[in-house]
């Protein structure tokens, strides 16, 4: 999907909400669990609920990982069952040196036809360029993450007077462009959200961390939004595991709607 | 497996050789491609001609991930295949806020039941933390890779007079030990490896980027050896493919054993 469809479909959706599809056995409907593949069959009910009001999902290869074989199917099982026009990432947060890079990109943008990957930029450029190389596809390189861990190295002041994630959006940028390129900034630090626009005034935003991790969405807009969007707005348990009967996808439905409610309200500064 | 069982392994085997296990259909000796699992078989030939004279196997993730299902498949059985008695390592680069590396943890050091996984730093302690948790299980964390772009970030001086890479060293071995940790460092770099070992004096370090990559043994032993050994050197290209023909496995095993012949005359400054 390219930038403009992006931007198309957010302003007919009037949202720009996506939903991390992170299942857990242990959190899902105990209904769920005489089904034959319960991740996949909870991942449909809820893509059911919520794919015209979300203009993304992200399933977190993390939770398929951990089952398996069985997780893998259920991974692929769900990116078959999102529909085309709505962009899908995988948060897999890969990165190799190069040769090993373009196995994961093969893997995840052309043989599973995801739209974007999250990668991490330790290990520099051709651990990310392999990621751009394919047409209508997205590198979402982490930048600011929402966790605690951020402060670690993400804020390491350099000699130059750029902290490390400063430093990796200047630096990646470069890499690609806004057509193949987004950041992650987390929205645990909204007031950060601001130094990052002026460093990247055009390019899409992946927020994590509004809802669960305690994020406020009018901080993200306020400090985040620029004249075509440029945000997408994740929110994972705070939507998915609303309710835990038989009526789980309503509910997920229900907290998704608040969201995008209030999106609704933030994009008319955009599209008037 | 713990820290003084594999120093007993490199001294029984007068080996610290690690086989990267990278394969690439392309690239197998065409015989194979009738088997119902090529990849596994050519992992399973390779393991059983050098299992005798290295101490670690060292599949990278991404050649797995990139046959999907199929390689996830080859990658268990694999995994499965490779004796107790040798150090597994999956190189898999993965790193997340602290529920999700707990998933990956989970998949890797429990499930699969590798002894040992790669991880990327950027995204602080809670990323990392969760790899430290399995006892007899290893992080091993990337600080100063063998690529190219490791000079991008890696290298970034901070105010502090730390290049990034040693910052991740001196912060990151205080979460855990030299019994539960090890770190990246490329054999492209070994003079960068005598500062690398004033930092972390008793770590174990893994080096890829020997052979193929153009990195020298003898160099490597020199700046990076310490008094219980402290190298694992990965060789995984220059290995696994110096023969295409039905005698390829003899052929790797040629190969390996080149390197742990060489590695038996640095081991006596070791054992004496």
């Amino acid at each position: 999907m390219n930038k403009q469809d992006l931007i198309n479909s957010i302003q007919q959706k009037q949202s720009f909400l996506c939903v991390g599809l992170d299942p857990e056995l242990e959190k899902l409907p105990p209904h769920l669990l005489q089904e034959k593949d319960p991740i996949f069959s909870f991942n449909q009910q809820i893509i059911d609920a919520t794919h015209d009001i979300c203009v993304a999902y992200k399933p977190n290869s993390a939770f398929y990982e951990s089952y398996g074989l069985a997780g893998w199917q259920s991974l692929e099982a769900t990116k078959n069952y999102i529909p085309n026009e709505v962009f899908s990432i995988i948060d897999a947060k890969r990165g190799d040196i190069g040769n090993t890079s373009k196995m994961y990109a093969k893997a995840f943008l052309e043989k599973m036809e995801f739209d974007a990957i999250t990668i991490a930029p330790y290990m520099g450029k051709d651990s990310v360029s392999p990621f751009l190389e394919f047409k209508d596809k997205w590198a979402i390189v982490l930048a600011l993450t929402s966790n605690e861990g951020s402060a670690d190295f993400q804020k390491t002041l350099s000699v130059d007077g750029k902290q490390l994630y400063e430093d990796v959006l200047l630096k990646t940028q470069a890499w690609g462009s806004d057509e193949n390129m987004m950041y992650v900034v987390g929205a645990t630090r909204a007031a950060d959200l601001s130094a990052v626009r002026k460093l990247i005034p055009h390019h899409f935003i992946l927020v994590p961390g509004v809802g669960a991790q305690g994020g406020s969405l009018e901080e993200v807009c306020k400090y985040g939004m620029n004249s075509s969007v440029g945000l997408l707005i994740n929110s994972s348990r705070g939507i998915i595991y609303a309710g835990k009967e038989k009526d789980f996808a309503q509910q997920a439905r229900k907290e998704a709607l608040k969201l995008q409610e209030e999106m609704k309200v933030h994009l008319e500064k955009v599209f008037g």
